[in-house]
């Protein structure tokens, strides 16, 4: 599980490198799909990992306002606040927690029931999705997309 | 490991649903990112997952040609005759595993050592990925996209 959530930490990362080079209008320009543009995708992930971390823990998952964080360095300083909690939690995951029961209530009238390990998973999936889309609107930038290669970063060190 | 193959596998027949309703020339039509067009993501992603699979075992990988791939139903055979190969490898992986080497000659005159772990990795982020492009190309053509999500599948029953 560990090795997914580095990963994308570090493409994250990445992202946030190529935004340097990219004007904050471009970054905040509506685009089709997704959250609708760059630095509010990289928001949005931030945002939805933490979140689900903190719900699985029982912990209030208090939202936050993209509106107050439309800089570049905002979301990087965003993600430095969120970014401790959510590696505690993956760095003290193990196998016992995979069916651990969550009971979603968020909808109003209605639960759904996910297994913790169903929502790990979702939140790893859920930011490649998105960098997915970051690389579309890459080229629409005529700039190359951050590699979403696993191989190669160094994850898994061979015997 | 599994639980991600299969939910590439829902998410990507959940595509070729969406798929039956767009006209060939769509599916076909130059876009902007990825490898370009609907379709060939589509065959491109059966492709990457099968040679992947193929080369940890020290088998040929023989390349096809999309040339000779270009409808939907075409694709969807493409991938019928290669799935059965990945499902067996995936369903006997074992933890064990995941640090074998695997050494890749690919590029000329270079080579670079990677684990098994982070090759089948690599497999699956690189389907979600190739996903979230299909998700902006979606929204292009005016139609809603197939959910990303993990939860709500009934990919691990909780306890």
């Amino acid at each position: 599980m560990e090795t997914f959530f580095r990963y994308n930490w570090m493409v994250r990362e990445q992202w946030y490198v190529w935004c340097e080079d990219v004007p904050l209008e471009e970054l905040l320009r509506p685009r089709m799909g997704g959250v609708g543009n760059i630095l509010q995708t990289l928001f949005h992930i931030i945002d939805v990992e933490w979140s689900w971390v903190q719900l699985l823990q029982g912990k209030p998952d208090d939202a936050e306002d993209f509106a107050n964080y439309q800089n570049l360095e905002a979301v990087r300083r965003f993600d430095r606040k969120l970014r401790p909690d959510v590696e505690v939690f993956v760095t003290a995951w193990d196998s016992s927690m995979e069916k651990r029961a969550y009971i979603d209530h968020r909808s109003a009238g209605k639960t759904s029931t996910y297994s913790w390990g169903e929502v790990m998973r979702h939140v790893i999936a859920h930011e490649i999705h998105h960098m997915g889309q970051l690389s579309v609107w890459a080229r629409e930038l005529g700039k190359q997309p951050v590699s979403a290669n696993v191989i190669g970063k160094g994850l898994i060190i061979p015997d």
